[in-house]
């Protein structure tokens, strides 16, 4: 019998949002569990590390989000056939990190002379590591990895959003590779109906109107 | 013909020895390649990715340290054999990053309140994930995702160097479990001699003196 998933997160994208789309990939029936705020506090002790998201496989909890799309990477056919081609995979995922890095710094600082400096570093991070993806796109025929559609380039849809929600919907106009990975991952069945149909987030930009 | 192997960093072991000591574990000679800092202006363009450290195997440059060691993991013999099992390996691996990330930035903080302030949070997030750890290695008898050695086991005798080099060398003393997993990995014959013959860190905590 198939396993039984259950995604565990706030009602939000964040962290969950790519679990969420690889198995919507895979069309592989999943609960859209998602704990009000209000809850968190009774229900972080029962998690394994204290976090979420959280996927339970047959009722058994696992933690760590980037943990959870790899596992579930082989299960939809979205992972690399050998180390080599997992090695591609994983510098992309780890690339995503170094670019989400300093967005996430600019977001968290409350300080208004030191938001400034972290902006300033945001504006020039972030174009050096898209340029690099981009050239990574274009090699690859409009995947971020290989040369067919992996996880990263369903986790790069989620940076993409991220990105047009905070720096404006215009900012990747510049990348035609880019925009091709996000043509490539919205096209495909699983991920349409899921962008469709998700819960609305309060997000400025929303995939949904690049269907 | 065997690949050959040249690891490139700066003259410490940062994110380069989690690689260099998986390649000694396996013991599969490498070209210890240290960059000095005043060279890094000149050869950071000529980096895939502007960052060090980089991996050259024939000659071909791979950039970021967890694809790395995770690549060099399947060589070595250190790798989990089903997707099951590299989810545990994986979950490791996310968990040290949350557990580096408030030792980072209470490093990097200048500011004399804010780095008070952080490090207090420091001291109840490393010992509520070292506690996790430490539920792991008992479980597995003394190793961390498995049963057996594998590369999250070589990464957290790094980890533990740091935290005994920052915290003072009695930091770890009531986890007896991580303990053996630095006894289980130190005993290795390729991870001793790496440690007994590498190049001299200005590290108060050296894992020397556990040999």
């Amino acid at each position: 019998m198939a396993p039984s998933y259950k995604v565990r997160y706030f009602n939000t994208p964040g962290r969950a949002e790519p679990i969420r789309m690889i198995l919507s990939y895979g069309q592989i029936p999943f609960e859209d569990d998602r704990v009000a705020r209000e809850d968190w506090p009774k229900i972080k002790p029962t998690t394994p590390l204290g976090q979420l998201p959280v996927l339970e496989v047959d009722g058994k909890q696992i933690p760590q989000s980037t943990a959870i799309c790899r596992y579930l990477a082989n299960v939809t056919n979205l992972a690399g056939k050998d180390a080599k081609e997992n090695l591609a995979i994983d510098i992309a995922i780890e690339t995503f990190e170094d670019l989400k890095k300093p967005m996430g710094e600019y977001m968290r600082e409350r300080d208004e002379s030191k938001k400034q400096e972290k902006f300033q570093k945001l504006k020039e991070v972030i174009p050096f590591y898209l340029g690099k993806l981009e050239e990574y796109a274009n090699k690859n025929g409009g995947y971020i990895a290989l040369p067919r559609i992996t996880w990263p380039d369903i986790v790069f849809i989620n940076i993409y959003e991220n990105l047009l929600d905070g720096l404006g919907s215009d900012y990747m106009n510049t990348y035609p590779g880019l925009q091709k990975v996000k043509q490539n991952v919205l096209s495909q069945p699983g991920i349409r109906d899921w962008i469709k149909n998700r819960p609305k987030s309060e997000k400025k930009y929303d995939l949904k109107q690049d269907l």
